[in-house]
């Protein structure tokens, strides 16, 4: 009698928290699919094999759900970030490897740049503000320190670190939102781990060029 | 008798033409007021005083209608960037100018760049395919023949025109997809002058010092 108790609870557990990931997960995967952060609440239930009352149970509703997902998909950039600005790295390292952190980021997560702002815009102003502190706020604080630091190491121009933050986010998202794009003119179907390496190239060589002050030298790779 | 026929032709022709365009200004105006290209058939013939049927008979569809949206957009920005490959200006100079103008065009059309790429994404194959070179084709084609232009000038390092478009698209277009975001964390209601000239400035030094050749000095303002 003692045991059986035990391993009901045990698995009740085990399939509420399995439940929980499987819809954060078909919620993820869907995005992935369709390209698109517009997904109903009912394909992300029968994704899951679950149904729409469970996500009610554990996330309140959709928004508690996209919610979930972002903070699943952002929690390990962060504090990413947070290590990275911690260290004694230079400025100019600590921009490279921050860069190619972002676009493994989008690579993983190509919806998560656009779920963001739909999130942020579709939610009222003060839950607007205090989403936008913990899921951007982090990288915005990032460029700030990364600035300073480079304007007195004397590696980078005076930038505007709010400007910073869009133009590279921007310059980083752009080639994962827009699939469609990709395939029709380009004829490219994914970005498989040649072209993921080769926009890491791009990218970081651009931005840190695009930051340094006359006369710096940034390595040419990370 | 011959009078009052052609008074209605020229009037119907007159009516005609205002509901058309007025149907596109209504489309372009709730999707500045939404920040969201998802805007129903019916809102937009409610703005426009106009009804569903009437977007059938102009424009056959929505897509028709979005599509009359985009080509309105960029029309002028792709004949200006023919225009300006065609001079004889130096490579560095036309992706100063080249960028700003971007800018403007955003500025001017903010969802401009989500809309290009949902209605693509959304389209059966051999239409995305003639969609993306009508309205993504020409400024592939202007970054093939600037980067061509700057690295025979000495100016330019030698970067993939397909990841150039996607970087300079995206690092122009962030501000403006990103309204919740700007409204949310920095407090910024709108894009005003004073913003938008310091985001023409900020990219352009950005994107121009990020693709030249070493030993290059780009002239500082445009």
């Amino acid at each position: 009698l003692a045991v059986t108790p035990k391993i009901e609870v045990s698995e009740q557990v085990r399939v509420r928290g399995d439940t929980r990931s499987e819809l954060i997960a078909a919620t993820s995967a869907l995005m992935i699919e369709h390209d698109s952060v517009d997904i109903s609440l009912s394909e992300i239930a029968g994704r899951a094999r679950s149904n729409v009352a469970l996500v009610r149970y554990y996330f309140g509703n959709k928004d508690g759900l996209l919610i979930a997902l972002l903070e699943r998909d952002v929690r390990g950039a962060i504090e990413a970030l947070e290590r990275l600005i911690a260290t004694e790295a230079s400025a100019l390292s600590k921009m490279q490897h921050h860069v190619s952190g972002l676009l493994r980021t989008y690579h993983r997560h190509p919806y998560l740049n656009r779920l963001v702002r739909s999130v942020i815009r579709d939610s009222p102003p003060e839950r607007a503000k205090k989403l936008a502190q913990d899921l951007v706020g982090p990288i915005c604080k990032f460029y700030e320190a990364l600035i300073d630091q480079g304007v007195s190491e004397g590696s980078f121009r005076k930038v505007d670190p709010m400007l910073m933050y869009f133009s590279a986010v921007g310059a980083c998202d752009q080639l994962f939102s827009a699939r469609g794009v990709l395939k029709a003119l380009f004829d490219v179907d994914e970005v498989d781990d040649d072209l993921r390496r080769r926009f890491i190239d791009h990218t970081v060589a651009l931005l840190t060029q695009g930051v340094i002050a006359p006369g710096t030298i940034p390595s040419s790779r990370i």
